[in-house]
């Protein structure tokens, strides 16, 4: 924080992005734990943690919270707003930022089109008042659950696109593994109860695609050094990033067990990270199911 | 002919690929015109003059025809299918080919997953038999009118995408573009009869993230020399190949008024193709639309 705001840059992560001169910093989540409106932009794996400083002890009503990372804690495998739910007072409005957003490109002013995810849709058309400007724009979607489950699930194809383009393999490719990704993110969504459309919108298949092809993709990146013989532990190490696809290919197989539903393109990436299996075996084995109707 | 089979290659489009010596080449009409089975794949404006010629005398029954050009018959709109209807005996086997598959890359046995169209689904079964391969993976819909509409459209998202490329828009704003480009594909798909899970496969999806990224995608190319001020005309002579996107727009906008659709981004793209709109601008309009609830 202190380099950040002697620089008014971060340099690690957002080179040459001047941060505004009202911007604020402060490492002080007594701070966070007086404001009516938080972003939460921490990895998965602290958000219980930076949740529970930063909720006070007031009502929860008039509160809202805006969830920036995609995925599930790991071990528990809880949906990022569930442990929101559980930290912050009882009526403090939950809600999840998704769609395709590399940090890159927004702090840059590029077009960055986004979704709000959550239950109540006052929570979400809120977020959308705050944050919506001609080069951010921001939608809202009801459906909290299709949008948490397609964010946190395309990270894990995004590896598999990674892998793809690590053992050289084409535009072709990445566009079939892209269909069947889609395919088998709204599988387990909607055998979750999520809604078929959310797979569709910016969560979904936006936020696929960019995730799938782009170089700002962490996740992406991490599956090229796998396909590079870079065990997972190996190629976070080499990105210095968090990786959220890793901890969400285990959350995510397990739910799909709990649900009986198959996730091939998940499996493969499993065994590609977690058991050693070489990755042009895994693909080959992704690409040999056997040939049938896509539609009868 | 003669300089392709001298070279054994096809030197202009498709360099550094070997062909079979088992392939025979030839300019003579009258000998596919006794061949039972054939793939047409030659541009849509020449569809109709080409499969004239290749039609023969004989009954239709057991002969099948695959197409594999993208797009609308120029003028008269008429889809691919229809005008092989049209030209060949009845009761031939009528077949079009779709999916993400840029030859560059089919050429070179990169893994590549493809769909046959047809509405008989032992003539699409047939196409899968003759022509699955471990690299070259072939599946069937009988939704023909949905592949064919999906195949075509994506084609005019492509323009659009170079467009974006072009005035150095990211990732991010591809992302968007292409989450909405599905959403206007299969609104007029289904608008014509076309089954919404069309939209979702191979000849969606799959070959719309394929042409919107790839470096080999024709349309993606036009587009991008359009946002650099070239017209259609000057883009399609620096390219020096078809491309079959600039009279798809055409034919999509007529088809969508037909019906009553609202085609947003092709009707951009029409106007800086044809009626010398600033690409920044068009885009801007794009993206300026009123933020709303995406699923309410």
């Amino acid at each position: 924080v202190r380099e950040v705001a002697a620089a008014r840059e971060n340099r690690v992560y957002l080179p040459g992005v001047r941060l505004p001169a009202e911007l604020e910093l402060t490492a002080d989540l007594q701070l966070a734990a007086r404001c009516e409106i938080l972003v939460l932009a921490v990895p998965t794996g602290a958000q219980r943690e930076v949740a529970g400083a930063a909720a006070g002890q007031g009502r929860g009503e008039g509160r809202r919270v805006l969830c920036a990372a995609k995925g599930y804690e790991p071990g528990t495998r809880t949906r990022m707003s569930a442990v929101l739910e559980a930290e912050f007072p009882a009526g403090t409005g939950i809600a999840v930022l998704a769609g395709p957003s590399h940090a890159e490109e927004v702090g840059r002013d590029i077009p960055t089109s986004v979704v709000v995810g959550a239950v109540r849709e006052s929570v979400a058309t809120a977020f959308q008042d705050l944050l919506h400007t001609s080069a951010f724009r921001v939608y809202t979607n009801t459906d909290l659950l299709g949008v948490e489950t397609a964010a946190a699930l395309k990270n894990v194809i995004a590896i598999a696109a990674g892998i793809c383009d690590g053992l050289g393999f084409g535009d072709n490719t990445k566009g079939a593994l892209l269909t069947r990704g889609l395919a088998e993110i709204s599988r387990l969504g909607e055998a979750l109860g999520a809604r078929p459309e959310t797979f569709f919108g910016l969560a979904g298949i936006g936020d696929l695609v960019t995730t799938c092809t782009s170089s700002h993709s962490r996740n992406r990146r991490v599956g090229e050094l796998a396909a590079q013989g870079l065990s997972a532990a190996e190629a976070v190490a080499r990105t210095g990033q968090a990786c959220e696809g890793i901890e969400t290919t285990r959350s995510a197989l397990e739910i799909a067990a709990e649900h009986g539903v198959e996730l091939p393109i998940t499996e493969q990436v499993a065994a590609v990270l977690f058991a050693g299996k070489a990755p042009a075996q895994a693909l080959a084995e992704l690409m040999g199911r056997d040939a049938k109707p896509e539609v009868r």
